[in-house]
């Protein structure tokens, strides 16, 4: 099966937690989006939301077959057992969404960082509301989900080190995701309470190190962090 | 099979979603948080979610047989089948749990109306900045969401008015509690753009006559709207 992911080309933005499972998986797949040509790039994209009559809200969207599978989790829900990058039982398939929806929750909040009032103004329109809003993060959100991840670690015994089961899962590659996003937007931060975050730690690495990851992480495909996307380095927002 | 709901006494809240489910489907169910006694109140949910090894990150969670479930669309996307609220198929699943998941997102954005910098704050501890975000909420969110939703109905050709297949499903449910809530909220602005809703408005009302739906609302289970939950009524909001 060939994929087809649609989604914002110049950003990671959410589309990057499916990109990053369909690199680990080395699936056969289309950036739609970012690719040149007739029936390529962003007008195909915003067409075919449009037309489908099961119609995604935003990017990112799937394309499998006849399927248009929109919502990140949901792609990652429906990915995950045909990439083996999710526990093939109802089980642990509801447990790796839940976690992953609670990835979702972290992501619009770290969102909202830069964005408190609207996403149609300019981060500069809200500077103060974003220091604010960044204040209370760092001081109570970001150690609660970031506690909350290390928690299930700890509490996955024999897992190796992985959030579910023994070996690489969908949740891990997001959790890799998370904490290289945080260090890039907040690294007085994550410096400063690293030793709370031993588990995710190593899981960073230990994905950071998978081959089809790093050779992914080495490519063009790879979008580098920017101040576009959800993850931004304000500087003024961590002082 | 009997279930149990974990979710705080005395809000509505995300909590309502899975109630509205278990009580059109008339299921056996336990709200184990609102009940006195051994091993129920706040205090049984607290022990339990602590005591997990997939530990929910905040209620509302399941209890189903061994299974502990949490987040709203996951408990929905696992409920859904079981009670006759969702399609069997794996693409109808898919896309009823699309929409549910797009409704957390606008739930989420609904509650940052009023908690627009931090959810540990009170509310007039962020009044001015809840102002602003509600004026961009109501100007560009919320005709964005209910659009979207007004549009999924329309596109469900032959569906009598439901937004999937030809019968009530979770979804639907969810139509109803939020224009309720919004309504509740925001009755100016809803008032005003009734127009534009007419699908939805439609559903509420028939949501609202299903038998099971009817007597559960006349029910002292069903929790009022008040201004503790996620739909709260500050008149100055909408000025």
């Amino acid at each position: 099966m060939r994929y087809e992911l649609f989604y914002w080309p110049g950003i990671q933005g959410r589309g990057e937690f499916v990109r990053l499972a369909l690199e680990a998986a080395g699936a056969d797949y289309l950036d739609v989006a970012r690719l040149p040509g007739r029936g390529k790039g962003v007008d195909a994209m915003l067409r075919l939301m449009d037309e489908s009559d099961r119609e995604p809200f935003a990017p990112p969207f799937l394309r499998a077959g006849k399927l248009v599978i929109a919502q990140t989790a949901n792609i990652l829900h429906y990915l995950g057992p045909r990439l083996g990058l999710a526990p093939k039982s109802e089980a642990g398939r509801l447990w790796a969404h839940q976690l992953q929806l609670t990835v979702t929750d972290f992501v619009s909040e770290i969102h909202d960082t830069h964005h408190p009032i609207a996403s149609s103004l300019y981060y500069d329109q809200q500077l103060p509301e974003a220091r604010d809003r960044t204040r209370y993060f760092l001081a109570e959100r970001l150690p609660k989900y970031l506690g909350y991840f290390e928690r299930a670690i700890e509490k996955n015994a024999g897992g190796r080190g992985h959030v579910i089961g023994r070996k690489l899962s969908y949740v891990d590659l997001s959790m890799f995701q998370l904490m290289a996003g945080l260090r890039y937007a907040f690294p007085k931060s994550m410096s400063r309470r690293k030793r709370y975050y031993g588990r995710l730690t190593a899981l960073h690495d230990r994905v950071m190190a998978d081959a089809n990851v790093a050779s992914y992480l080495a490519s063009q495909r790879r979008i580098g962090f920017n101040e576009d996307g959800v993850f931004r380095h304000y500087p003024e927002l961590e002082q």
